[in-house]
């Protein structure tokens, strides 16, 4: 099997998602890393492999995916443990649910093309666009407090380790690197410090990452 | 088993998607209309229900099931046929990034509580709002035309229709009601046609809820 390539941002959350589940699932992997910062996403040479132009993109087995949480999938039926969704019906809802919630109901409004377009386009000034940040992000994970404190349990959901646990850690990280006060989420923040222990998630870290 | 009863605003995206879902699994459910226009779903009685605030919310089985997507996978899970996903891993991935292109990619940037920051917290005229829309809507519609062309037949993952063609109608009736120009996506709008002509997808359709 030809090993896997990982083109990826070391500070994207989507990237950091990825290779937090890559770790956990014991695949070994080659990083390519891509400069958002230099547009290097929009380059011809990535636009071939990528018309997308987004990171994170996987290439394994022959295929080039893209999406983290298809990718989660993906990965699931490739290497099955650890599982990223409980086997029951409505525990995958459940979970599914809390992952779409940072990555559908957080993550996209607050990426970097979104605040350029913020900067660029709209002349916001530095402060609207950290208000924008802090406020999409409280909103956010104020719904994820409600649902985890619910069924939190040692994880996010329950005492399994979920996909909602791989999309939670980036998300924290990216919401203390823009200030976003934390105080009122005092379940996020217990699961991130007990996820933040663990190898797979620690060798994942923007920090840890050869190419910054 | 107590009938389902879905959470819904007649023009809601994700709203929409979950009504064709159900259509397609012929799941008969009650409709429980929350009008987004005068902020329903923020009062006391609907946060009791789904603390989160959101539409759509489906109680099913005795789970309040939320976000689009996971209750796709849940209906999978209860009724088999028609699947929403193929049965091959490479293929389910593909057909999860092309659903997660819209729900991740496009709709957050443009659903009522986005534009209305806009307008209310940015100050930005109708204008900067309908570019905002229109902006985020065209650089996705491109992302998701470059994958369809690649991949799509008869819908926009070979022949068998899938969650991705669910996620499709919805965000081109959005579009077209933004007056966002179409014309550079042929591959989009050919299966859209297609798909609109179908039972399940036409009575799903915001214009025939009884509720407006």
């Amino acid at each position: 099997m030809t090993r896997a390539v990982l083109h990826d941002y070391f500070r994207s959350s989507a990237s950091y998602r990825v290779r937090i589940a890559l770790n956990l699932k014991g695949i070994s992997y080659e990083s390519h890393a891509i400069d958002l910062r230099t547009d290097e996403q929009k380059s011809a040479d990535y636009r071939r492999l990528n018309p997308q132009g987004f990171v994170p993109m996987l290439e394994m087995n022959g295929e080039r995916l893209t999406q983290s949480l298809a990718i989660f999938d993906y990965l699931d039926s490739q290497v099955p443990e650890p599982p990223f969704v409980p086997h029951d019906p409505a525990g995958r809802a459940h979970v599914l649910a809390l992952a779409l919630t940072v990555a559908c109901d957080i993550h996209p409004l607050n990426n970097l093309r979104v605040l350029r377009y913020l900067k660029n386009q709209l002349g916001q000034p530095q402060d609207a666009i950290d208000d924008w940040y802090r406020h999409w992000c409280s909103e956010g994970l104020a719904a994820l407090e409600g649902l985890a404190a619910l069924q939190a349990g040692k994880y996010l959901y329950g005492d399994t380790l979920s996909m909602a646990d791989i999309c939670l850690v980036p998300q924290l990280y990216n919401a203390r690197r823009l200030d976003t006060p934390l105080d009122a989420f005092p379940t996020l923040t217990r699961v991130d410090a007990a996820l933040t222990q663990l190898p797979a998630f620690a060798a994942a870290h923007p920090d840890r990452q050869e190419s910054q």
